[in-house]
């Protein structure tokens, strides 16, 4: 940590800075520039918080140097995390595509699209059956009949399957029916739930809230591997922006960041940040270039007759079409999609 | 509802418009324009979502004429919502001041606080026992023993508290302690924390999410009012925006803008927008100028040794000087603080 | 400035650092901490950039210690500019009101604006002449029969004349007729612009960007000031955010924190950030409670017949009813509206 | 248009409605639903504001049907707009690269830049001579003589070249020395400056603004189009958000918005939206594969001497292996980069 003093702080302010240092275990080392003061700081103490020094008179800033999570860290972590869920590997040369309706609304439904998406080569299933919604009007989903017809249609099709919890205490029932717990937007900040979720040991779906930056989700995922498990896939959706052609604003410079200051794999889901489907199969390709390790995309047997999310889900034969692009880009820059 | 067709949509394309809508039970009003064919939806369903006929061949666009909240409308309820708890009335003449550290600490520091924010004319005390953190290495609240502090701080000194509720697994806990049970901004769009509160009939204040729209912020309102309880105050505490000088950017509209659209009490928190106590007392005037109906302020005994939100934390000086500026303004406009 | 090495940066790293910092003149003080190697950069070179430094290898980070502006800074000149202009004084007691049409549109508006804005209690007048409009098929504006209007009716009312000006080409046009001249929140960083009006010597308000961070505003004002002239006034119109509420979101801290950061006189626009009418008095209030030193407002004979922005501006009676409000906000804070 | 009166709205505030509906050369359709009236507005006026209509009694909201650009849009123009430029052609099956350094800063630099664009197979080398740079202290570029030498660089290597002009006094001189004239994201909005470009006929390179949406960027094209000349090419390169873990927020979804609603090449710019070179090439790979039309990469011969913009500018090595990436990237989604 540096703390910056103002230009003109006294010596007392100096010296009160050095003391509040000391008394936090640190070791302070002054250097005096031609205009200000600048003080560093030495201390192992990772929960430091800048806030202390920032009050102090004379203060004119705190910058923090080390980054605010370790673990989640590719410093602390250099190699890549790698892990397979039911022959299903997140993190390597393979690239993992996850599809399925936004809800599980029907055994028909989710048989066919479970089917659909098999048949394309989709690895993985997904479909809500506990699903956050902005109005107390729409549909909220089916709870745990939901879950139920899901895990059906995964073992029916040998797909592993990935569905939303929202509430901790819905923890226990979710894990019995799902292969990988997925931890929705509004929730990325929902501490409990994710410190609840930790001690599961099972894997996790982190998505990014539309308002959060890189760094909070780096934290989010923190508060599970601070809880000691770390199979995590990180998910970049759409941050809200001014902009309005689409639903959010997809940022696929989350894939290189990411890559960059973590170890975790990243997944991109194109169609909540497009909010339409005719733009999925661009941002689709697009995310596989970036580097993306998992593409999660909303496909429905029959879109115009979906409970929720209808405009932004893809056919089954507009999936099967992007899929195969998909892999050619995915061949292109030196991965797959087997 | 309106759906507005392509330019060129067909004949065939009309007609399926017109059947899909007569399917969900509404009339359609075909008007044909010289450049194209727009079609009035009637129905009075209010769950009725644009996105089904969006999707079909033809439409350009679905335009949703009504607003999809209803309860916390002013046209559903023209008049002001009033109510008081424990003696201090909201949405009033009134201009209701809330004051009290982020956290709880010690009883000391609570006590100390407390009889601050009677002294300087402060009406409910507020105070953190469970605290969302980014990081999982910040401190985290006292949980029970800070709710027994606070409770007794407000007992002591005659002022009803309100104190932030984060898992639906402590609303009763909370409940026994807490006159108000704040909704933080992480969690706005906690649904089930949302309809289990509304089951407790005790006074929320609900606090706009950092990311969340004004309409968003309502429907939120709306979760509670369809179930059926109504004292529900809406805290503004600044957005995100791309502005690092502040915290986030507080929000001064949302003050007339709620005025308009719904009949709930309007808050503002500027502690937590300006992320800096020095801005404080400015963005505090601006509130109630503006016509906020109540103002919420981190104050603590010593900012400097706080364990959370220091850097923000008025000192009981500033604060008491403070005030009675704020009761200036709020009788210039009108209004009062007793 | 400080450059901060990465963990595990060899020593030829560090070398390398060194020898860059002293090739630009500036001198090296190396911090070998715990985890990593943090350097000091001593310099009184105002232009040195943090980039070069940052491409090195083993390089994490630069941060910049000192603020990138200097003669808009509190730091470089503390006491508060204040000036006058044909009578009306900014930046002191006195919190001037800026009222007129968006658009001069004939001879009778802007003489009914002018007696309107007069009659209630207005010090300047304002009226475009030269608009930016988003869509080539909006009216661009009366030109320099607009300014001349403008004038007339200043000189009639004895208000002093504010108007914008787009185009370099136009500045002598445009200064012979105005007493202020505005730059819009589209031409912030239209370099060239503010380059040659700093030569022109005349009162300047500039209006912040839609996107533009309060550190450019102030660097805008720089180029000005760096130009050889002083006499600015800062301007917060709303900047863009996701809420969709109001045409902008109005950024109220901005006035807390321009005072604090610099000395120049602070103006906001309310009527551009609402978007709509209504919520206009609201923000005035806001503004002055705030602490800005003006208050710029749309106000309109009859706003149902605007060209431009109609459904911002206020009525005549609602802006001599809003003024009456101001002036007690004003005296309520220690300040004046004559 | 179609103009939604409030609930409750009189018989007399619907006639005023349709008064001013006819008076504007319209026809009024009324439809009077369950809970309110809306009302249709037919006209072939492009140049109607709905805010004259808003503004009404009664009225709740007015309703755009149309867009409000026209000759912009695939409605108006559903074909492709292609043309070549000195033998590289815009908009076609082919991608078109372009590179070369953000400054003109010296014969031997922007020489050794043209040989290395040239090499690695661009086909388009850019620099720019005229710098728009927030601080007046940055380096403001060489002005014509960095135009003369960028000419030059050009007509050694065969490349044409492209260049920001700033200032409408100076099109003619940029016109003299540049293939393509770009305009820059800060005057995306300068209209003075699109009007003026219209009746040069030459190619215009028109970049977003950063908090621009992307229908005011077609209307900013518009403002070209209108004026007569069409060969433009709009390019993305990062909207201003809260993350600032990239210097923008590059918005991917803009090549697949703009090609749906707009028949002009999309290009991409993912260097100022990345600010750092190390995520340029995953951005870019990303940008061919959502479809852009062209790319436009910052590249400097030794990126730790640039004047400017250093820290994003790839070497000549790493931009050679990019586009060899960047070529299968292109025939992997039937496109290619020659």
């Amino acid at each position: 940590m540096i703390v910056v003093m103002r230009i003109g702080a006294s010596e007392a302010d100096i010296a009160d800075v050095i003391e509040a240092i000391e008394k936090e275990g640190g070791k302070a080392y002054v250097d005096r520039g031609v205009e200000r003061v600048v003080i560093g700081v030495r201390t192992d103490r990772h929960d430091l918080s800048p806030d202390a020094f920032r009050m102090l008179h004379g203060v004119e800033d705190v910058i923090r140097v080390s980054k605010p999570y370790k673990m989640a860290s590719r410093e602390f972590h250099p190699s890549d995390t790698v892990f397979t869920v039911r022959g299903v590997t997140f993190g390597g040369k393979q690239v993992v595509i996850i599809a399925g309706p936004c809800s599980v609304e029907s055994e028909e439904q989710i048989m066919a699209a479970a089917r659909a998406a098999k048949a394309a080569g989709a690895h993985v299933l997904r479909g809500g059956a506990f699903k956050p919604r902005s109005s107390p009007y729409s549909f909220q989903g089916l709870g745990e009949k939901g879950l139920l017809l899901l895990a059906e249609a995964g073992r029916e099709t040998g797909l592993p399957v990935i569905t939303e919890v929202m509430h901790p205490r819905h923890i226990d029932l979710v894990a019995a029916y799902a292969d990988i717990l997925q931890v929705g937007a509004r929730n990325m900040q929902n501490f409990d739930l994710l410190k609840e979720l930790a001690l599961l040991h099972k894997p996790i779906m982190l998505k990014r809230g539309m308002a959060a930056s890189l760094e909070e989700l780096l934290l989010s995922a923190e508060y599970i591997l601070a809880g000691g498990y770390g199979e995590i896939i990180l998910c970049e959706r759409g941050i809200r922006t001014f902009e309005t052609a689409t639903r959010n604003t997809l940022d696929i410079s989350a894939v290189p960041v990411i890559k960059s200051l973590s170890h975790l794999p990243v997944a991109i889901d194109p169609s909540h940040a497009a909010g339409t489907a005719q733009y999925v199969p661009s941002l689709s390709l697009a995310a596989i270039a970036a580097g993306a390790d998992a593409l999660m995309v909303e496909m429905h047997p029959d879109p115009a007759t979906a409970k929720s999310d209808g405009l932004q889900s893809l056919t089954p034969q507009a999936f099967a079409d992007m899929v195969v692009q998909c892999r050619r880009v995915a061949e292109a820059i030196g991965r797959s999609i087997l």
